[in-house]
């Protein structure tokens, strides 16, 4: 700070040098600076691009390329020196490349701004995170799957209410969470898809006064569009509130199953193990083992709320066309993308190694009056109406409850005092395999159907 | 309450009546109502599919939904009686179905839950009203799209950080509005096509026992697919989420306009003049005209926010499946497209009225140092690095605005004292004019690139 | 609409009647029309301050008060009919004054603008709101308090990371809520302090032109303070900011307590039994007893937050003074008042009837290594530093959990294979009850500190 | 990683060493480390009581205690390795303790846990944190009296709905913001009592095995008192969330300050000019000043918005005691502190730089109508009443502005043709000087009032 060096590129037309407390706060080089290969590979394209409109010759170009390549080395191998008195990583490249090439570094800014600048990195970053991602979501969707197959035949209690309701396959529970990845993943896919779209030669608001092709900038960096207004162009962050909304909504997913894994590994339920490696233990209680993973990821949950509800904010009533405040969309842009992945990368080792207890699922399947339904629709089989089937049902189950008796516990003869339409055939639908059996149509719990689901998942997967 | 009639349809198990209490707590009936003609709709094809099931005979089939079809009669016309105590919307045409056709309405809910049923009623209601919505998008963008086209060779300053920048069309300003709804309607597009997943015959949780053709129900309703799991089906509510997602970046585009709107009409930019009546006065202040509307629709941004975090809380951390938690998802959901379609609507029609006025934003358009870009190209035109070329100019700016000289008040010899490369030449370049002009790639503000994205985008929008 | 009475009180100005779109836009009736007898005692209190001003004779102000006074008896009544077109609930009363009193109604709004009016509203209502709410905390805290003194031995595990670490009394937990409870309890009366200040005679923004005594008001409608600056005055709602983040760390506590009488009333748990009249059933299974009021405040509690995030979002960026947008102060306040006072409520009289089960309870509280930590403080007591002793609990342990055995198993020759410290006098240590005695000190769950703190909030909550 | 040294602390029971993705995902210690003063404070003092209680010999003690002093040097200096398998501050202290003075560091632990040793540190944070905020705040709040009393005659326009409406002094204006500020200390304050409570003593969630004297810990660490519940201690993390709520509220207020900063120094308003060291440029343009540090400011107020959201979301429906989300209250905390601190001290110094135009603002002043409120008040002296007062100027305001002329403009027959009780003084009162002159109750703008509460700020402020 005050060194020499420190001399804005933009400081022509001002009395005073920057306050030192401005420098600070204004700064975004300690975070925006992992745009950086973005940055070098636009201002790359940037440059063939205006060769090929004839502001620089091939000779200019290409030494501005290399250049370029020498910075990307640099900072690759942690060689290169940031000033934090640069603002932000494109002043850092920008007079780094000054330094090596001399004034010829000045042409690079040629026909952009920093605003279309900036937009192009971001999108670029964005392009290459949400492919990393959607493999990860494929990853834990597998071993999700996995875990289907490999326990296909376990039953266990549904809950609604966290109160047991009706029995399901082991199985099938886990491919609900493999059905929400899915919407997740195609969420993410639909962002981007909008996001696809290169913002450069939109100038700080206007346009560029050089005759480039912006088609072609675009084919070089892999966008299959480009922006059609160059307002909307340097002020647009759809994108980011898009894709930390699909953060969002994949961390609902993520707390969900943390919340089950927290509670199927509780000494109540019983249902899983973790393994060792996953859990930490407590400094002052040495029996515990504790699910912080799962936490950890419950609790992460809402920093990616946070970070939507940051952006949402930020964007609130802002004229066109860039301000200031859209500096404020990259830490949560980053920290969302940083969260999720590491949540579901975590996720997708952890439940490869999840061991699953199967005698305390079915123990528990067997409880709880978890076939009153199947008495209910066993009336209406008989011509019950279903409300009043219902209600004789009911009534049954609340005698037994009194009683501490369980339904299976019934003679044929007992059923029979609630309505004549039972016969001897009651009791053989009284099994959680014999209910799980009966939910036979798509997307229902009888084991060909979510054999059926399964098989077409992990061909699906298989992308 | 308390009357004979609230006697719970599920009451069999219970040994005490609901507290008065609880009813008054749990009731969805207020705000559940609006999904009746869904709830009808759903149980329409429920029983369609109960008969080609054989469940239902066609003469039960038929005389069912006569009663289904009386009661949406009944509610249309506003002839029939809520009672509080019916819980929900399900409740109430359930029990007014039984005292119209006898216990055969009793039948109706056999092979389904309310968990299934709901989750249906929902995406009915997303399907209609998304449609409606997206129509009134279009017409606020054809309000756009006719300003834009009416005032086609309007200049304006534009603006970054809310500081004059450069000239451009104030039609290719009103585009940009245009581009972002562009936007937002494929994004609620995309949501759509998401959510068109038809989830009845999942059950409670675990699906139906009987052998229903859940296709034959999509069909009936209109969905392209039926859910591939029955514990996904009854607790997802990423559609919900997605919706308030894409409406709450509505909403940032939307006040972002208001801002512009309420900028502009103030009485130092006086760009603009809203139509009287879509003002309100003062109850103090007889001078006053307020932009009221607009201030409001940036208002409502937040409450929009508001209901994307509440169903996102809502959701964090449920264990599957269905929780009574997921009751919470109704009111946000409607408040969210009940305040945005208002403030879409609003909108269309204050915009077809918005008077322009062209004098003062051409004004605007002739200070301020506009054309400093204009320069700074004009040298590297010369041969000049953009960097050098940028500070010489900002240096220019500098020595004007300490002398409250305006830049086309120099002469060249003036400029030559900058820089030996302005020739006579540098005058021509300083009209708002030729710099509009030269921003003539796709995306920039010349004319011809604004007229050519006008023809575009008034094709699309006559979709 | 559209009726002779729907001129507006400001229309002077005017060119153009109200578009209808408009008036259905900016109308605020149908929420804040429950503001009515505030905005009538503030009208009252305004006239007898214009009276001592002179501005009124007494005669005048007798006249107006009895108007006011027959319009608070007609809404009360549900005699009064409110028109759409008159925008909100103070144009509703005024006009019904001008029609009651002739012309002298239009005095009453004589040095007032309903910028400083509805702030006072606004205030009245929360004054009026919070101490209402604060008594309902208490009778939560009274039930809270009961249920520990009448199980005051009742022995339960306690719990971090939801696995079993340490026996504590089951009244230590329930006083746990207390405290919380407590500093809700605070946190709203020193939002209530603040928020007492009066900011009648602020005017528009400016202040009053009339020689009104502000102090006079203050003391008539009971306030302790007038506010200092009329600017702030108008367009201050902090309070209503500070209100609901008082209610959503309530809410945070209140689902809280959800997640537990959830997970308490569980098969897998079993810990409480909840009363039959404060649960439902379902539609469909007919064993079904769900906790849906629990579930139901865990589900608010994302609306509450919500309510929170939307007044924030709208305040953002608001230039002095009044805006439109304050409008939407009152939805999400009312919502968050109402949506918290019901749920403590219902929690209040839920939880006087809560059934606990200490079989249960103390059976849990018997198993599962939840003694690990005394037998590593009783090594540090023979000399052992803690993270040795920890350390060899630990391996301990992690034998028993191999062998399948518990903990009070153990030999005391068994013990002393892990370390020689171990004497006879271990055995004794090994049970809940002697676990819980020796913490002590003040906040620990030794029965004598549980009993000093229940006699301490009996004390408190006798207020 | 994999080093011997990254053996848990807790590991005896553990069969598998910690995966490194999980060491990865778990640790805390990048962004605890901040914490390290307060760790080794709160370590000495429950040192000492250990000591007290004759857990600690007086010599353990003395020498824990150097070697706790040493590591903070060490700390302070920079010549601390931190290990990431450490996972936290607590655990990279207490291992280089025992490292520096052998198995007696071993000790240290005795009597606490993680879970009422990370409650303690970070209160002890936020008490340091607090009073310098605070102090920032009233640096800030100096600066804007000092600029009122810089500018005591200068008139401006007072707005409502961004419309001119009455004048005011620019001095009030400024002293709207104190008020504000005044209300962000007295919160913090609050916030700051109710979290002055010692925590230590709590141990994982049931107390202490130790005779520790819990009021002698919290007199060494200088709280003034001590938690109740130790479930409560451990878990309650409602101060996080109050102090956050004070920041976001205290943010909406510099919102507003930064929006007025933005629009006040656009060519159209002119009413101010910021200083070029809190200013930046543009890469492109070269004319380009931008307020920079306002609009980042604005920008950053969605950070803390986010922040508060998030530790909501993260607390909302945990059971209790202790749980490892709760680990993700620190970022947001910190992040929220740290932005907010930032913000307030930076305007700080620009406040006081700021450079009024007071013609520009008097100009602004003179004009729009700002006297009609005058004109209807000075009817309402002569007997007209108010309403009618107020129709009367609204048509006479009417008619100018569709004649293109000013209130001033009128001679006073022409004001008679509105109202025979126009008389020659009318045109008196139609000054923006004689206008804030009669606002002369408690907080108006007239001058004596304004002055009064400059003299009584200035006074408060000298604390």
């Amino acid at each position: 700070m005050g060194s020499p060096s420190s001399k804005k590129l933009w400081s022509g037309r001002f009395n005073e040098r920057t306050h030192h407390l401005v420098e600070q706060f204004t700064v975004s080089l300690p975070f925006d600076r992992r745009l950086y290969p973005y940055d070098i590979q636009g201002s790359i394209a940037h440059s063939r691009t205006l060769e090929r409109a004839k502001v620089f010759t091939k000779k200019e170009c290409s030494i501005i390329i290399r250049g370029l390549e020498q910075i990307r080395t640099e900072i690759d191998q942690g060689q290169f020196v940031f000033h934090e008195e640069d603002e932000d990583i494109h002043m850092s490249i920008e007079r780094r490349l000054t330094t090596l090439i001399g004034p010829l570094g000045g042409k690079l800014h040629t026909g952009r701004s920093r605003n279309d600048q900036v937009a192009l990195d971001l999108r670029l970053y964005v392009k290459d995170a949400l492919p990393q991602l959607t493999k990860e979501i494929t990853n834990l969707q597998q071993a999700l799957v996995m875990q289907a197959r490999k326990h296909l035949p376990i039953i266990m209690p549904g809950y609604t209410h966290l109160q047991r309701a009706q029995p399901v396959l082991l199985a099938h529970h886990f491919l609900a969470y493999v059905e929400m990845l899915e919407r997740d993943h195609n969420r993410l896919n639909d962002a981007l898809k909008r996001l696809d779209v290169m913002p450069l030669g939109s100038g700080a608001l206007a346009g560029t006064n050089y005759p480039v092709d912006r088609r072609l900038t675009a084919k070089l960096l892999g966008f299959s569009q480009i922006t059609a207004n160059s307002l909307d162009a340097v002020s647009d962050r759809d994108f980011v509130v898009e894709v930390l909304s699909a953060l969002s909504i994949l961390m609902v997913h993520l707390s969900r199953l943390s919340e089950e894994l927290i509670l199927w590994s509780s000494q109540e339920f019983q249902f899983i193990e973790l393994p060792d490696s996953f859990c930490t233990g407590s400094s002052m209680m040495p029996q515990k083992k504790n699910p912080d993973v799962a936490e950890l990821v419950r609790g992460k949950t809402g920093r990616v709320f946070g970070d939507l509800q940051a952006t949402l904010t930020m964007l609130k009533g802002l004229p066109l066309s860039y301000n200031r405040d859209l500096q404020e969309d990259k830490e949560p842009l980053f920290d969302g993308l940083d969260t999720v992945s590491a949540s579901v990368r975590i996720y997708g080792e952890l439940m490869k190694r999840l061991t699953v207890r199967p005698d305390a699922l079915s123990t528990a399947a067997r409880t709880g009056g978890l076939l009153a339904t199947e008495l209910a629709d066993y009336l209406v089989r008989k011509g019950v109406p279903f409300r009043e089937s219902h209600a004789i049902v009911g009534q049954l189950v609340g005698d037994c409850l009194r009683q501490k008796k369980d339904l299976n516990q019934l003679t044929v003869q007992e059923f029979q005092k609630y309505a004549p339409h039972f016969g001897p055939d009651v009791l053989t639908i009284l099994t959680p395999e014999s209910a799980i059996a009966r939910k036979a149509q798509t997307g229902g719990t009888a084991r060909k159907q979510v054999l059926k689901q399964l098989n077409a998942l992990e061909k699906r997967l298989a992308r």
